[in-house]
This record gives C-alpha cells, structure tokens and sequence, in this order.
C-alpha cells in the first residue's frame, strides 16, 4: 500500500455536509490502494468563534490558555470525519495532536514542532485505518496543549509525511499556485509545478496559497508537497525540487497595507534605532539609509498594523499609508541577469514613481503607492507572459 | 489554606457571563484562604449539540470517537474560566482530563475513574493557582479519551476531593435536597444533612441531584459532599455519615415511565428468560414470580426505553405502560420496623390499587398506575410529614 498525507483546511470541513464529501474523498482513496494519514483543521470559523469567546473575557487571555481552547476545533472535525467514515464502512481513527505524537516548543500561539513520533499513527496504520490527524496543535515539554498558529495545520501534516517520508497532499479552495492571482487576472497560468524556494518566497511576499513553514520543512525532508482543490478532477501545483521548465518569472505576489517609515538622524542613532524597534518586537521589512549634508535619512517598511508599536519608540517619525508591495518570484533568476534593469526600465518608461526596490536571490519586490498597485502588476503580466 | 473541591454544572457556565460569576465566586473564596480545584461540566447545551453534530453524520457512532468529540466540551468551558479568573488578576491554570491524572477503564461513554494521578493538580496548586479540571472525562490504557456519562462531572470532583481528602461542593441548579421535590410540594422541607446511604438511594430511585457513583465514591473515603446553588446566601445539604436527626423518611421520589412487563411459562423456563433479557443489556429492576396451576407468572418493571429490547426476547410479552414507582426512603428505617406495614395501611384505606412494592433496607417503592400517583404522593407526604 501506498502511503500518503492528505491535508484538508477549515471550509472543507465546515459542516457535517462537507465532513461526508471529505469522508467520500478518502474512502475512494483507501479503495485505491492507498494508506492514508488525514490532517484536517477547525471546522470553519470555529477558531475565530472560539477567540470571540474568549475576547468576552478578557482583551488580552492567557496564550497558554488560549492554546487548549483553540485545541478543541480540530478535535471536533477529527472525530466528526472518523465518525463519519465509520458509518461508509471504514476503520478509522482520530488522534489528536497529543495521541499523534506532535511535540512542540517555544511560545503559545507560535509553537515549532520538534518532532513527531508517529509510534501510534505506524501502528493504526497497520491495523488498516485511515488515521485523522488533528492540525495545528501539540504537546509542549511542560505538557500543555501548544497550537502552530494560523496555518498550522499545513505544518502538522508536512510534518507528518516528512517523518513518514511519503508525499503530503494539501487540499485548499484554491486549485492550485498561479502565475497571478486569478480574481485580479483571469487569464492567470496554474503552474504545474514550483521549486520549494519559490513557494517559500511566493508564501513571505504575499501568496495566501501555503504556510511557508511547511515548506522548509518539506524541503529539509525532501518530500513534495501537491497543492489542490478537494475534487481530484484539477490537476493542481507540485511543490518539489523543480520549477517551471523555460519561464524566468513563475509567479507574481502582492502586499498591501504596507506602512513606509521615514526618520532623519544622526548616523551613530541608526544602530540604537533598529534596537530600540527589535525590543518592541517591531516587523520590519525592507530598509534603506541614505546619508546627506552629516545627516542620516532612515526608511523602512513595516505593516500598518505595526504603527502602534512604531510610535513608541520615537514620535517624529514620517508615515507614508496606501502602500503596496508588488514582487516578482522565480528560480531562474538565479541564473539569469538582467531581470532588475528590466524591471527598472518597464517602471522608468512607464512613468512609475516607486517608493524602493529589493531584490534577493529569486526575486524582486516593489514598493509603490497602493494607487498605482495595478498599473504595476499589469505592466509585469504583460513583460513577462505571467 | 484549606483545600476544597468545587464542582459547577453546564448551566452555571451555560454562557460567559455566568463564567465570570462563577469566577468571582472562586476569586472570593481563594481570598477567603482557600486552595480551590474546579471541576466544571461543559457550557450549557453543548454536550447534546455535539451529540447531534455526529448524529448528523451516524445513527450509531463509535463510541470511542464520540468521547474524543465530546471530551471538548469541558476543555472550553474550563479554559475560560481559567481566562475569566486571568482576567481578574488571580492565578489559574485549566488541566484537562489527561493532565490531571485521570485514568479510567470500561466501555467508552460508561468508564469508571480507576485513579486519580494526582501529581499536576498538587503542583499547580502549591504554585498557588486555581486549578479548573475538565469533569466527565480521562484517559484509559489505550491512551485514548473517555468519557464518564451523564453525571460523571460529579464523579470526577469527587475523585479528586477523595484523593485529596477533603470536602466536595457540587454546585447545581437546585438549592439543596429536599423531603419532596419542591415543583411538586412548596411545602417540601430542605434537608441540612443526608447520609451517603440515603443519597445514593435517592439518586437511584428517580431525584436527579447527584450521580450515585459519585456518592459511593465519597462514602468510600469518608469525605462529605455538600449540595448548593451558585449563590453561597442559601444553606445547600450536606451528605455524609450522618442522616436528619429524628424522622424516619428523609424523602420521597419519584419515577416515571416505568415499564410493567408479564409474561406466563413453564417453572424450568424463567431462568433462561432472564439469562435471554441479561444477553440483551435490559435494565430490570423489581421481578415478581407466582406459581398457579403448574404455570408460572413472571412479572417484573423496566423503562418504557426498553421496550423494543425487550420485545427481541419473546413474543408474547404482556405489558402495562403509564406506570410510575413512587418511593420513600429513609435512613431510620434499618432500626424502625412497621413502616411497610403502616404503608399498606395506608394504601389499602384510601383504595389505591398498587401494582407491587418492593423494600430495601432503608426505602421503600411502590409500583402504581402513573394516573393515581399523585394522590399516593400526597398520602405519603402527609402520613410523614415531608
């Protein structure tokens, strides 16, 4: 038997409904030869209605807390889905992250997985069940429920399969990774397969496709991760070693609500202001220092969300609000010049005013008013057949 | 600091507004000098809402897969209070049944506490935290959750105050326990005492106040239960050693939809009926056998639930619904004889046709169409003053 990890996040399980239709999916998988582990997240909006709970108590609850609450939605949709493939016949079994083996570290809310030992999983496997998993959750050293943050339940199956050394399989209400968002530009390519570093860069600039965690660790392990719809009709996207055959750009993200920061000061000032920022626990994104006349121009982006925490270091910053960060991702770049004098020329000619540019190995952002966001994206789909 | 195991019901944290009242109560007694654990059942409905989720996707789920669901209710309601109690500046910590030390056997959804590993809970609280425990659920030796049944938060606080050893106060939507159920006669008096053996008799016999296991669990270890509303302005009951001082009946209860069944055959057959009722889990309670003219006649009360059980083991079962067993039960009665007697006075005076009466040690029950059961409350009520 072949054995496989298959993923599938909230609205697949939003209701008892769509736990049936889940249910189906694995059944004919089972049928098909397959041995197969099952994560699966909170049913719908059930986490955001657990924290709306708790936000009734308290504007800032205990994250320890917090973490066994929050457990409680994946216990709920494992169970369900086993229940649910008990009455078609099927032996399967839910875990929870505990029983499942997840040993976490670090922060509440944030935890790393350490390791997963799968001794229960190998041996329900071998007694013929499907195996549900619960997402998102495990148990720390102290012994408390820990959860992985948003997205977590991407991580706890890759983690799964990577330990397993078998492929894990993501089913999402996305079909797959496009070259463009399809709702912004319909005729959009889907790739058919990405290299984990695109993913991963694709995941930090903005795609909302994969927890870029889950990526690492896929990578780490050499395993592939298959990014789907949950009808097995669409081919979805291969995240592996390879990318795209013969196309230098494989995928154009976007960010918006970036927060611009300016400050002038004295050049020794620059150190003591990154470290004053860092204290806060302050994300900072792209910075750039500019040095005229003895004095030091400082600019740097964050998001907006992040302002509060900005102005407690030092109250004459400038704010620049409405920005956006448009990026361009591919693997070939490494091998490939030129891409940035391209793009520099594509803004120049076209009459952009950008904010800043930077790029790293396999790609290039762009910081550009929110106004101009569009003009920007069009431009890059059409000079690079995205 | 005094310890003390407090246990409150779903509808004392059917909502977070009564989350927080049931905080402030354990903030005020923690400030009054006491080392509290608070076993909590879960937020109102949920259980049954839960019960109705698998029903969606089951007729007859795994049982073993329902416990994993239903364990979660507990978890949420115990891990907001313990945020509602963060909130108010006092120190909390919610275990749920595995961290505190649960450990059950038997089938899922009817386990029995085997033990309480009490480790956690005495390092939380000598680390002066209030400690909130998921009632109604451990771990058995497959490491997998299971449930205690209805009732079973009772059990599970007073698992903990036995191994413990100090006092358990249940807190419930009744104010105590009383002669008569008080819908049924204002009258009624509160009883300030009960012994363990009246109480479980009582919770036998129809008063739905407490789960008898909870109560042989507590007489085992001789620590005293005491029963009160939320509110610490009323005085509750206490069960323990000892009963009311001076009456020979201390309550009456009542139960309804009982199930009359007769049936006549041959004197060497009534073994094996009831070996045939047994293979099918009926629930039997009182059995009658006469012998006439070589034949026998079998009669013996179930619950109308039963019915279609019971119909499986023969055909020609005569039965008798709309029935009701009215009981009487006091702790006096082992050193006063004459009260069975003085009943059947009673009964035969007033010409109320009984269908039988069974006695045990310290209660009697009287089998009667549930249409006169009424007046042989208020018969039994007056003969002894309740």
């Amino acid at each position: 038997m072949r054995r496989v990890v298959m993923k599938f996040g909230g609205s697949s399980v939003a209701t008892t409904e769509k736990i049936k239709k889940v249910a189906e999916i694995l059944k004919r998988r089972k049928n098909g030869m397959n041995d197969i582990v099952c994560v699966v997240s909170a049913m719908g909006d059930t986490t955001d209605e657990l924290l709306s709970l708790a936000g009734e108590l308290s504007k800032n609850p205990s994250r320890r807390e917090l973490d066994m609450l929050l457990a409680t939605g994946e216990m709920v949709s494992a169970s369900l889905l086993a229940i649910a493939l008990n009455e078609m016949g099927e032996k399967a079994i839910a875990l929870n992250g505990v029983q499942a083996g997840f040993q976490t570290k670090g922060r509440h809310g944030f935890s790393k997985v350490v390791d997963v030992d799968t001794f229960r999983i190998e041996k329900e496997l071998l007694e013929d069940k499907i195996v549900i998993v619960t997402g998102f959750q495990g148990l720390n050293s102290n012994e408390d429920f820990s959860t992985l943050g948003r997205g977590g339940s991407d991580t706890s199956a890759v983690a799964i399969a990577s330990k397993l050394g078998v492929d894990c399989e993501i089913y999402t209400d996305v079909d797959g990774i496009y070259t463009v968002d399809p709702r912004f530009h319909k005729e959009a390519k889907k790739l058919t397969k990405v290299s984990y570093d695109e993913a991963m860069e694709m995941a930090h600039l903005g795609a909302k496709i994969i927890d870029p965690r889950s990526v690492e660790m896929a990578k780490k392990y050499g395993i592939r991760i298959y990014v789907a719809l949950n009808s097995a009709s669409v081919l979805g996207t291969y995240i592996g070693e390879d990318s795209v055959e013969e196309s230098i750009i494989s995928n154009l993200s976007v960010q918006d609500n970036i927060l611009l920061v300016k400050k002038t000061l004295k050049d020794e000032s620059v150190a003591e202001l990154f470290l004053n920022l860092a204290r806060e626990d302050v994300n900072i994104d792209i910075i750039s220092k500019m040095d005229t006349d003895g004095k030091t121009l400082v600019r740097f982006t964050s998001v907006i969300d992040e302002k509060n925490l900005i102005e407690k270091v030092a109250d004459d910053f400038e704010f620049v609000e409405n920005v956006s960060k448009v990026s361009i991702i591919g693997n070939a770049m490494r091998n490939q010049s030129g891409v940035a004098a391209r793009v520099f020329d594509l803004l120049n000619s076209n009459g952009i005013n950008f904010h800043g540019l930077s790029t790293s190995e396999i790609s290039i952002s762009i910081i550009v008013d929110t106004i101009v966001k569009e003009k920007v994206m069009n431009l890059l789909i059409r000079e690079f057949e995205l």
